[in-house]
């Protein structure tokens, strides 16, 4: 079982400066945790970031016909991006989609989500955990 | 640890004849499978349902100091009840919500949750195993 | 045939005072006349009435295998009760919603109703004699 | 005792052609259970289309003077007619708006209407035995 | 002269455990000053809280017949609860409507109340004391 | 000078029925005064009255190189009527709006003109009186 | 018979430039044609033109029981200045509302008036010959 | 195969006055030249324009089993006629709406259209060219 | 202890011609009132009324370090008066906003206060005695 | 006459596997119909897709000066690149919007368009057909 | 070269009484630093403060014929005042807005600007140093 | 002192034709000004312009340790880019919003901004000018 992780716009500068006070906090330390989480469940993940909607989209046509299961944290494009919605209708894989924080919290212009209605389901505000939540409903729920 | 797992109006009606052929789907599936989790995890669940706002407020507050966590799904309350939300921003203890189908797909009167700015954070569209990785994250997050 | 008549919050204030001088006009007096409706069309009724939500749903589940049509008054729930709309899409009969009086005339807030779509079909502003003209419609459209 | 009943626009291209599968369906064998009905209650009855707002106001403005009671769909007028609305408030009877379909289950647009607040009453959803009930209900709140 | 005092949902958590060092703030405190109040004033209150907005409706039909005027503090139930509105318009005798903190203040959805236009007046953002002016109040205005 | 006077739906129904007791309030009384008002400034009138939105547009057509300037009262029509606001564009004559009544004061959907814009001015709320200063203003400022 | 006459704001700077070019324009002019269709119509004209709303509302004040009718041009004011709705509400006199130019033309901030729903009734877009309107129909419509 | 053209209220003002200079823009050329492009198809196509809405239903009822495709320029009506909509979807024969004009660069009440999802698409901003193109489509992708 | 009391624009009209009859309703019986209330309570009062939102500003400004408390009803300002709002929360101390009706019945563009979220708490509906309750709390709740 | 023909992001995926069965839906079979459309009519075209709006942007500035007119499908772009409308506007050619399906019958966040106000026109809901009558067009109205 | 610099309601207090303190934040130091910028760039200030809409556009008109540019912080006057939008538009020298804070950052009611699209410009957010950024800008774009 | 200038997408059209005709107006020449203003405040600027949203967020990464601050015209990213709002609220620097026009006076769509809430401040409708204030307060503020 393959699956794609996808970070939007941003998120590569989650944590930048705080890593070693705060423990798990930094971006590498997601994406360790989320390969860690692979390997215990046995499944193969690529891991991609960009800042460009752009690239976010090829890399999902690009695995088009080769992945189980897509988790996707899409930063700000989640509110503006429907280009990703359209292409997430369009592959025939599911997608949880992951915030790490709890938005409805946040500025009103990040209540509405372009990506909630594309995907399987989604998970909020319950931070870098969310991401290993996600990759075993994936799993779990293709059993 | 103990969890409080809350279910609002109607929920009690889920999946009330197709049983048996759909496997995992009635709600008292749903709750033999909180159960087992919260067995496998180790913590004490007490389960309750009411299609009362009033009883859902009564019940947190009869467990205002006993009880580390709480996973709710609270049905259509979730769109009005403003008593919910205080009452979740009044008790000590994080609350996660959860929603069996994907609210985003819905009518748009079920776009807004008074829930959520309330929570820790939200599962939507993972079905029945949504509670269990509600469950799951209160007691990983804790430790 | 078994039809449930539900009257929402208040509907027992209704003409509390005024009985004698306007004819058939309090609470009493309407739900007389639908039992001798009932009778007329041999159809047995259940009234009930509460100022609670979840009271109200309590019945209908209570009923739900139990019953062959119901004609509800929701009263104020009409305009917030989104737990109400839930339940008479989950219930297998059908459901005709009647107001006393024409709410198209009233305060914007009562413009809005979340029966309406969850219901088959409406009456509103035709007084009391709207009970028995949705009790007729429930008897005769079976038939 | 005189009533007229008037059908907006397109109204008489119903049921068109699927006629005598469904039964009761065409347009003409509405017309015909109005005719039956009235006779049945001892009224007399003039029925009246047009795909033209204003030749429904000339209608009514003709029978101003002549006429106890009216039971009118107004088709797609009910939601942009103003001049309908001004009109139904300026004749001395009474009127109750009928629709075939549950118009809150409809279109947006088709929340809005016009012809509401400038009627007694209204009966949606409950198809052609809406007209009946709207016909009996003249005639009884009458005596 | 009688005068019910009704507290809404979540009310009776008020400086639940904050109570000896900030003085009069927890929910038996303000009750105590609220019955001294009436003392003073030579008049009998009747104070009841419900998390339930039945049993609060329930309780002004009781008292319809057995009350000189009513102060209530619907907490979030002002933001929602058409059936409260239509009670107090109901019941003959005036109301008070009593909030602890400066609702303006507060997030939007606090904005609107629908108790305002059923009571006679509004008391705002003046704490425990809010109670007492309104005691005051209904019965000066009525000597 | 030739001066066109257009009266939309319902305006024929005006003080229909309290003609001699209240003066100069019937349709044709307006009218009258129309005529001796014209005939006092030395100018030629048309008066026409329609329920029909496509009657005005054509009588506007059909005067479109005979014409010097035009009063009208779209009645309800004002309110929605793009067509009238596209054709009162469309002539080479100036157009003065009146309305009896001060619409302003109205309900909120009379607030909205599609004439106005369309106008050169508009006198409402000044009765009857309206449509003479309009005539006087259309001679008057041409000259 | 006495008349008020009342600029808001900015008003004075009209046409303040172009004076012996364009004729009637300047505000010196208009005041003079104003007064003299007083001097023909036998009324007596008080014009009074300034800045500030607080003096509006003092000479409206300091007029009220020697007043018979009230011309006002409102100016920007006609878009936020409630307390002018109030004050024209409050005097016993009619007042007309009159705009030089034709407000639905301009920006939609334009579009609301607090004045027109306070006034007898408006006159818009006709220039200055819409105060000369004003007062005729305010001597006319008295006697 | 036959193909009804059918134009809305005002459109036969079209380039009344500028013929000869501007080449093809009156109306008359407009539709000379759709006559045209029909012969060099080898369609039949019958022109009807009319200002009155119903006079455009009775034509589309009229034609309903004879008629292979429908371009419609519904003018003004384009943006209030909901039930020239309802028309459109129930004829058994697609419709192309065209505009002369961008209608997405004028003012904000053009922008909605109540044709568009009635129809099977929509060509604008192409003057009358739009004409030949929705012709030339009805041919093309019925073949 | 001082206290400022303000009135904003028009309410010196106040109860102007009905004094003697209706008892304690002129402005100033209400003034005369808040003075008695004032002095019983031993503090020292100003009150002061303007029609210019400036001279309101202006008076707090002069009074900036020289007041204990202020009670103001800003009349038609509370809806639109931002400098009123900017000026309520520079100055330090406490204010009360008073209305003398229930702004929440009346129209709806008085249902938006910008001097409620800078006062410290609202009385509305109560009538005159709202001033004396606001004196009464300022004084008791400082001590 | 050279044109250029760009799609939007996930254009590419269109008709991706249904090749075979439905004939020319395939995003390769759609530009080889633009392609003979381009020889028939004689002129050039550049057919570019990017699912990325900065090389959108990119290829029109590169194209400024070496291009006679655009057809473009701008996909999800439509809807929120404001950047692409700037780019529209300030290029020399002029541009035909085209979208595939009928975007008025799609979610209401597909019925805003930023591209149409800075395209000549308009062609929806007319399949693959309607980019070669949006090249047609170029040719022919230049002409 | 003339410029005025007008502050609007309540900027005298700012900084009323930290002066010593912060430095340069005082009203009479931003005051102090406008007159030494002025020097410097060799022209001549007239600094104006006033609570009182009426009384800054009684200073714009005084200065219409003899100033060269205006400087304005209109405070609250920014959201609502219409009439200095009115007047800005009217005087014939450029203005420029300036905001102390970035208003973008602050309450919904400060996000519109009346003032703004009646400036040449506006600058906020840069703290006192706008105002001599501001005055720079007048001078050297004049050049 | 490092300073970073960002121009975001069509920028580099800029009058890109006009240019020797009027002056310093083409993207070159103001960026000419730019680095002389630079050179003459003694600091190093980096200017960089791109059409990709991404390209700009991967700059302010780039540069995220290594500069003092930024000026930024975002073009039409201002109005949707929320990932840019997200960027300059996660960089360590201050940056300063420039705009050519007067967003105040064009579109609708371009009044609202995602920039100016992340951003210290805004100077708009200043022409190429407003780029060397912004450089000239970035040196002042920090000294």
């Amino acid at each position: 079982m393959k699956i794609l992780v996808l970070h939007g716009p941003n998120l590569n500068l989650f944590g930048r400066r705080e890593t070693a006070i705060y423990g798990l906090t930094t971006f590498a330390d997601i994406n360790r945790a989320i390969e860690e989480q692979a390997r215990e469940l046995g499944v193969e993940v690529e891991i991609f970031q960009s800042n460009h909607e752009g690239a976010l989209l090829d890399k999902l046509h690009e695995r088009i016909d080769d992945c189980d299961g897509c988790v996707i944290n899409p930063g700000a494009l989640t509110h503006y991006s429907i280009a990703l919605h359209d292409c997430l209708k369009a592959v025939p894989f599911p997608t949880v989609e992951v915030h790490l924080s709890n938005v409805a919290r946040r500025e009103p212009f990040r209540h509405q989500s372009f990506v909630s209605p594309a995907a399987e389901g989604t998970i909020a505000g319950l931070g870098w955990r969310g991401y290993l939540l996600a990759l075993r409903w994936l799993v779990e729920s293709r059993q």
